[in-house]
């Protein structure tokens, strides 16, 4: 039976008690520290360098070292890194909080190339990794590895960090190549899990057409079952929604019930052993689009930043966490003899990471760009460059993929496995601090403010709004609207004026879309509600402003 | 050091393991269990006598049942309940949002009346438990129970139910109540707690005066900082977000800087072994008078509803996990040889909970009203019945005592412990459903709907919010203006026309309150902030229409 589990899982909790003063303690540390991150990443937002991932993760660092020396270096357990923490907690508030606060028209309009980036791109760099690595690290006798390490190795660092890719790159400024580097960093996280699993489970002594197919199939099924229970979960939500709180809104419940509803996706897709991630990711965009339309206006407003809160938290408690996890003495003891080995390996997988991904980036743009007909939806070489550089970062889904396979009983008693993990742990930190540095940087020499990527951005749907989760002093409500309201302009204009220049203009490449939008306004919306479902209140003539300023474009 | 607890913490949480996937079961079930909650709690809120509380506590007990069956009654650990999942993760939030809601001009014009009852009437009552429990309990031969035993169950019973006492009584209609009965609760569950950790350590062998004045001592000292501890904490986050954030305001940051101090604030108090409850009580009311201003109108709305959604669904945690509890089978195996003295036991401590209350209800209340110069100001005898029906509720704070006292190594293998349990369990389940349901109509006839208790509520601060949690599907803005903001409008007279004819009124029988008013506006609200900090933002009319209406009164 389930219950006694969940008994357990209480008495575990318990173990986090009053009584128990140290951890107490901890706790308050860790809570000063994410209020610390808070106010330094607040006052260092304007250096065009740091963000708030690397100050996260300077700051663990720093604590690590602090500690350290407290206890004169014979701490050897500072923290150790939970994978379950970061998968059960942490990251469906992040993956969720991604999926509600997407573009969706860019996200939709760039599906095909986000899927081929996502999944074709990542199986050709799991296979350079895993083929490279086996090939240069036989050679160098760090320790027993067998097949499954190897290509569990390029599950591993196949992991692009979604979580760090968000940090950098802006989705106003350069909307195309955040939909593209962040779509693809979804299904990525999706492809990479599904894939360490399959390694896991899979009898990889005999490879095999009748195992590969298998293996193909298994992919498809969670790719599209993930998708479709996602979608589902959302629909539910938004039903029940509009079915029950018409007329006599409460916004607490619905507030709550959106959260549980989200969450509940994320623990459903583990219960059918999916992918959670691609699950609560679909939830979030379908949430967005119906169930967000159906609530109040307070629930809207407190949902939208009470998701970039708490995606927000989640994010600098992971990287305050790998900072603090990276100084674990344990993991370190057997790479102190050999530290050239150390460093090779670690250098050798950077490489094969950079490679990788250069393998699959370059070559399928060119695909994507064939497919395309007008010149403003292609990928240009410099466009190509930056989503090669932003895609290098890895993070802790990288990490807890690592613990997972080179951590049998909680810590490395095996050579390789220590050099593994250190190596990995290495590559996250280098990554994260060197290449998150480089790409404002980077971004601002290749694509020049004036002349960035907004051509290419088929309709500005982020009209007004210059940071969505900066909202200045004034306008909030009409930002807040702008946002998440106002990416179906055309949506609003599709029913008013049909024949309007701009969906003529757009029809013959997005016809698919086209039948989509004609279907959601014939049946979707009139089950589901969303845009336009809740009449406009009357105290928000900031709302009725931002829908003039988007019919006005 | 506190790193290795930290790390253990982690360790532990780990056993929630995505591998386990049983508890993944379990969190399914428990999700959806909370979803049920609040779609059906939505469902029965026109009716009269069900609330949410019962409804989740009669969902738990279903789940309970149905468990129970399916697993054909052998599975006795359906669930433990864990009081540090409680006091750690469940009531911080409730406590919090309690002091962020509450009306602090009422709460501050009673500030005298609640620490009397809080403080003195449960030391009353818990004297008369303790006293009559010893009484009559050894002469019925229940099992072994010593002195610290007897005196354990007074302060358990002593404590009453601030959670549930929300839900029933309403901050709108009855302001007086409310904010008497609900201060009261806070200040008991304080009292409670520190009686309760206070028989637990000092030596009760020999009980002399100079034991009885460290007791007084440690009451006092326990109060005062621990009150100090929150306004620090809720001050320091006012001045942070005021000194750094002005200008250039970003909603997210600012609310997960209010959500960890809330939080920090909670856990400095426990790392301090002081009461977290008033802590995060007095924090909430600090944060709710200078840091609230201090943020944007998005932050507003988001802090305000996010707080009240968290306490909503930490409510509904609690009382579906109490539900499910209440079936433990091992607890009531040795109940079950003679289900007539566990019943007596019940009703017994049900009997002294009635009379503990009522003897410190009414005389209590005599004397505050001597104190009183205006009749309106005085408790009438059928608000006294009230207040005392309203707090014979017991609920999860006397589970959690009740636990710790008598569960030794997490089970209750002596008979006397084995039937306190019982009999805890039993008295909070008929307390709260029982009394719960008779509140409601209780109040409607003791106060008739046309003549309640406007009268003795001096301003109306409450003004056109018929239910502060449920806002309307119109004018959000304006309640939420009218709930936080609106409780403060002489603040603003104060500053225009500090000769207004409410102020004279007001102002013989308030010094205390109008000095403060004055130090608040000439000093306080220059460094912390506070209403009127933030200029109007000019797309909120409905923000200043609210003002119009105040100022009209």
């Amino acid at each position: 039976m389930a219950t006694p589990l969940l008994s357990s899982m209480f008495t575990k909790l318990d173990m986090l008690s009053t009584s128990d003063h140290s951890s107490i303690v901890s706790m308050n540390l860790f809570v000063a520290l994410l209020c610390g991150c808070i106010v330094l990443g607040h006052l260092l937002e304007e250096t065009r360098w740091i963000n708030e991932t690397i100050t996260a993760l300077l700051i663990g660092l720093g604590t690590g070292v602090v500690i350290l020396m407290i206890s004169k270096g014979t701490n050897s357990h500072i923290l150790v890194f939970s994978e379950d923490l970061f998968f059960i907690y942490l990251l469906p508030p992040i993956i969720f909080n991604a999926g509600f606060q997407v573009k969706k028209k860019q996200f939709f309009r760039n599906f095909i190339t986000i899927i081929t980036f996502g999944a074709i791109g990542t199986l050709i760099s799991f296979c350079i990794i895993s083929v490279g690595a086996m090939e240069i690290f036989k050679k160098m006798e760090i320790g027993s590895l067998d097949v499954a390490d190897y290509l569990a190795i390029g599950a591993i660092f196949a992991a692009t960090d979604s979580v760090c890719t968000l940090q950098v790159l802006s989705q106003d400024d350069t909307p195309l190549l955040y939909s593209l580097v962040f779509g693809e960093g979804v299904v990525n996280d999706a492809t990479s899990v599904v894939l360490f699993n399959a390694i896991q489970s899979f009898d990889l002594t005999h490879i095999d057409h009748r195992i590969a197919l298998q293996f193909m199939g298994s992919f498809f099924y969670l790719f599209f079952s993930s998708t479709l229970l996602g979608v589902i979960t959302g629909l539910l939500s938004a039903y029940i929604i509009k079915k029950l709180y018409f007329g006599r809104h409460s916004t607490d419940r619905e507030v709550a019930l959106m959260m549980l509803m989200a969450y509940l996706s994320y623990m459903l897709a583990e219960l059918f052993y999916l992918s959670g991630i691609l699950t609560v990711f679909f939830c979030g965009i379908v949430m967005s689009h119906y169930t967000w339309h159906n609530v109040t206006e307070s629930s809207r407003v407190t949902t939208k930043h009470a998701f970039a809160t708490l995606s927000f938290v989640a994010e600098t408690f992971i990287f305050v966490y790998v900072g603090m996890d990276a100084l674990d003495i344990e993991k370190w003891r057997f790479v102190s003899d050999s530290p050239g080995t150390s460093v090779a390996v670690s250098s050798i997988l950077m490489g094969l990471v950079m490679i990788g991904r250069a393998a699959f980036v370059f070559p399928l743009s060119l695909l994507t760009n064939l497919t395309k007909k007008s010149t403003s939806e292609r990928v240009s070489f410099r466009q190509q460059i930056i989503i090669w550089w932003a895609g290098l970062m890895r993070g802790a889904v990288s990490m807890a993929l690592a613990y997972n396979q080179f951590t049998g009983s909680g810590h490395t008693q095996l050579r390789g496995n220590a050099v593994m993990i250190t190596s990995t742990i290495s590559v996250v930190l280098f990554s994260t601090v060197v290449f998150g540095l480089l790409t404002k940087p980077l971004i601002s020499i290749l694509l020049p403010p004036l002349k960035n990527f907004r051509s290419s951005s088929t309709i500005s749907s982020d009209l007004g709004s210059p940071k969505s989760l900066l909202l200045p002093l004034i306008g909030s409500q009409q930002n807040s609207e702008a946002d998440l309201g106002g990416q179906e302009p055309t949506g609003q204009n599709g029913i008013i004026r049909p024949g309007s220049l701009r969906m003529l203009l757009n029809a013959p490449t997005h016809t698919v879309h086209h039948y989509w939008r004609k279907f959601d306004d014939s049946f979707m919306r009139l089950v589901f509600g969303g845009r336009g479902f809740v009449p406009f209140v009357p105290g928000s003539p900031t709302e009725r402003r931002a829908h003039n300023l988007n019919d006005g474009t």
